[in-house]
C-alpha cells in the first residue's frame, strides 16, 4: 500500500475542493467528568470513506459516539479537511485535533522505531501484529516511541497480506528487475532500489494512467479490493501477488495525552475498546472483500495473469530486506529496542506458523483440490 | 478442543466445591433507560479463569462494567456455579442469566446449523471466520439460527488453528488409524470414527492419565499454551500438529432477546462493540501464547517429537469430512442455508489464500530459512 501517495493525492483532492475551510465550525468544547458534552476532533490521512482506511476510521468514530451516548462525540477530518495528512501527528500533539486515524509508517521520519508498528517485509502477519502489540511488549514499547511527541497509541487493525503489484512485464530473473521503473515506496520500495529498480512515487488517482502511458512498467498499491477499485487491471497484465514487502500492515489511533489523561474512567474505556472493536472489524473488512473482489475479478478480467515472484527473486527480496532493517535499527536506541523484539517474536512466529497456520491452510488446499 | 469434556470436568469441580451457592445472592436489579444501575448475570461454559477462554470471557464482562461506568455490572458465574454447562443456553432463554460466554458448537443438539460458526474441519481459519460473520451474511444467519431460542449472538473471539493431538504411537498409513483409541470428539471425533478410530471422551483433568495407563493412545486437546499446561508432553511422545479439524474454532456471547432489546443505545453499543473488542484480544491471546509456549516447549522437552498427518491420511480425513458435513446440511433446512453460505465463502476463501496468506507465509519460510 502506498498510503504515502494516497495521502497526497487526498491533500490535493482537500485542497482543490476548499473543504479544509469546514472545519472551522468544529470546536473541541469543554471537557470533563461533569458529564458535559465534548466533541473531540479526529484528523486523518484517508480521504473521506475510502474502503478499508476512512470508512473503518468513521467507524471507530461512531463506535465512540455511539457508546459515550453522545457524551463524547468524535467529528472526522478526512485528509486535507482540517490539516495536510502528513501533519496529523503534529495536529494531535499541539492539540489543534484530539485524535488521528493513521499509520505509524507515516511518521518514521521523526521516529525510525515506527517502521515496526505498521510493517516490515517478511514480517508479522495481521494476527501476530496484533498478538505482539497486546501480550508480547508491543504496547509499551510503542507508548515510549510516541511518549516524546505527546500522544497515546491504539491499534486499531490490519489490511492483511497486500498485492505485489501490476507489471506489464514479467519478473523472470533478477535481471528483470533491473532498471525497471515502478511505483513502490517505504522500506519495499528501498529494497527493490536496491535489487535495481528505478522506484518512483506516483498519487494514487495516477498510477492507472501512468502504468498505461509506460511512464512506469510497474505499480504496487494495496490488494484485490482497492486495485480493481483504481482500475489496475486496464494497464496491466500480470498480477503479482502477494506482496513481498507489507505481510500485515498496521493501523493506528492517536490520541493527545493530555485529553486523553483528563477523560473520566468510563469515556477512557470506551476509546480503548473502541480501537480493538475497530481492529477486529477492519481486517474482516480487508478480509471478506479482498476474497470477494478477488474471486470476482477472476472471471470479470479474464486477462489478468496471476504470477509470484520466483524463488530466486524472494531471496534475494530478502537478503536486501535483512539490509535495510538492519540499517533502521541502528538510526537510535528506541528503533534498535523495537526492532529486537519484533525480529525475536517474528522468528518465534515464523517456527510456529510453518507447523500450524502455514500448514492448515496446505491441507485445505490439498483437500480442496483434491 | 474438546470443550465438551472441559466443561464437564469443571462441572464437576463446580458441584465438589460446592461454588454454585455462590450464585444466589446474584440477583438481576431492574433495567430500564432511567439510568438505575443493573447487575447481569453471565453464565460460561469454561472453569473460572480458564487461559484463554475463561480469562476472556471476565474480559467480556469487565469491558462493558468499565465502559458504562457500572450502569450495566457484569458478573461472571463459571461453569457450574449457577447452572450446569451444557444448560447455559437454556438458562439464558429463560433468563436464569441474561447471558453467556460459550461456543455454537455446543448447542448443536439443538440446531445442526451451529457446527458451521464454531469450526469445520478444513473450514474458515480464524479471520476468515470473522469476515464471515462480520460482512458475508453470516451474522444474519446466526441471528435466524438462534431467534427460536429468544437469544441473539455475537461473536467474541477465536482460538486459531489446533493441534492434532499427542500420539503414543506414529500413524504412517489409513491402518495405523483402525482400531486406535482416540480422545476426540465433534465432528473431528465422527471422521476419525469413520476412519477406524475408537472414540472416546476423557474428561481434560483425566487426558494424561488416560494417556500414561494406555487408557487411550492419542488424545487432543486445544493447543500448545493448553496442552502443555495440561501436562501432555509427558504422556505421548508423538504431537502432531496441526488439527485437520479446528482450523478456527470461533467463540460467543449470547444475550437473552428482550434483555438486550430493552436496553437504551448507548447500553446496547456498549455490548456490541466489547464483543468485538474481545473477539481481536481473544485471538491476540491465543496466538501470542501458544507461539511462545511452542517456543518455550521444544527448549524445554526435547523429547517431544513433532509430526503431521501424512498426505494419505488427509486425503482420507478430507473425504470423510465432505460426508460428515454432507449429513449435517442435510439435518434441517436452516443448517442447509448456513451450510451453503459458509461453504461458498470457504471455497472462495481457499482460492484467495493459496495466492495470498499461504504464499506469503511460505516466502517469510524461505527467507527465514535461506
Amino acid at each position: 500500500m502506498k498510503r504515502r501517495e494516497f495521502l497526497s493525492g487526498a491533500a490535493a483532492a482537500g485542497a482543490a475542493t476548499g473543504v479544509s475551510s469546514l472545519a472551522a465550525p468544529a470546536v473541541a468544547r469543554a471537557q470533563g467528568a461533569s458529564g458535559e458534552a465534548m466533541e473531540w476532533k479526529m484528523v486523518t490521512t484517508w480521504p473521506k470513506n475510502a474502503p478499508g482506511v476512512g470508512v473503518n476510521a468513521q467507524r471507530f468514530a461512531d463506535a465512540v459516539t455511539e457508546m459515550s451516548g453522545g457524551r463524547l462525540t468524535i467529528r472526522l477530518f478526512a485528509a486535507g479537511e482540517l490539516v495536510p495528512p502528513f501533519e496529523c501527528l503534529d495536529a494531535v500533539q499541539a492539540d489543534t485535533a484530539q485524535l488521528a486515524h493513521s499509520t505509524p509508517y507515516y511518521w518514521v521520519g521523526k521516529a525510525p522505531a515506527l517502521n515496526y508498528f505498521t510493517t516490515i517485509p517478511f514480517g508479522l502477519m495481521a494476527w501476530e501484529m496484533s498478538a505482539w502489540i497486546a501480550f508480547g511488549g508491543g504496547q509499551a514499547l510503542w507508548e515510549e516511541v510516541y511518549a516524546p511527541f505527546n500522544v497515546v497509541p491504539f491499534y486499531v487493525g490490519n489490511s492483511g497480506v497486500q498485492s505485489g503489484g501490476w507489471f506489464n512485464k514479467e519478473i523472470n530473473t533478477l535481471d528483470d528487475i533491473k532498471g525497471l521503473k515502478m511505483r513502490i515506496a517505504g522500506s519495499g520500495g528501498e529494497v527493490m532500489r536496491r535489487l535495481g529498480a528505478a522506484v518512483v512515487l506516483t498519487p494514487p488517482g495516477d498510477i492507472q494512467p501512468a502504468l498505461m502511458s509506460g511512464a512506469v512498467d510497474a505499480a504496487e498499491w494495496v490488494g484485490p479490493w482497492l486495485d480493481i477499485a483504481f482500475g489496475l487491471q486496464k494497464a496491466a497484465k500480470y498480477y503479482y501477488v502477494p506482496a513481498f514487502h507489507e505481510p500485515g500492515p498496521g493501523l493506528e489511533v492517536i490520541v493527545n495525552k493530555e485529553r486523553f489523561a483528563a477523560l473520566p474512567d468510563d469515556l477512557k474505556a470506551i476509546v480503548r475498546y473502541a480501537a480493538r472493536a475497530t481492529a477486529e472489524t477492519t481486517l474482516a473488512d480487508f478480509t471478506y472483500n479482498n476474497i470477494k473482489v478477488f474471486s470476482e475479478m477472476q472471471t470479470a478480467f479474464p486477462d489478468i495473469e496471476l504470477r509470484t515472484f520466483p524463488d530466486a527473486v524472494i531471496a534475494a527480496m530478502g537478503e536486501a530486506t535483512r539490509e535495510v532493517v538492519a540499517e533502521i535499527a541502528a538510526k537510535d536506541e528506541m528503533a534498535a529496542k523495537v526492532h529486537e523484539s519484533f525480529t525475536a517474536f517474528n522468528a518465534m512466529a515464523e517456527d510456529y506458523q510453518r507447523h500450524f497456520d502455514l500448514k492448515t491452510l496446505q491441507m485445505r488446499r490439498q483437500v480442496m483440490a483434491g
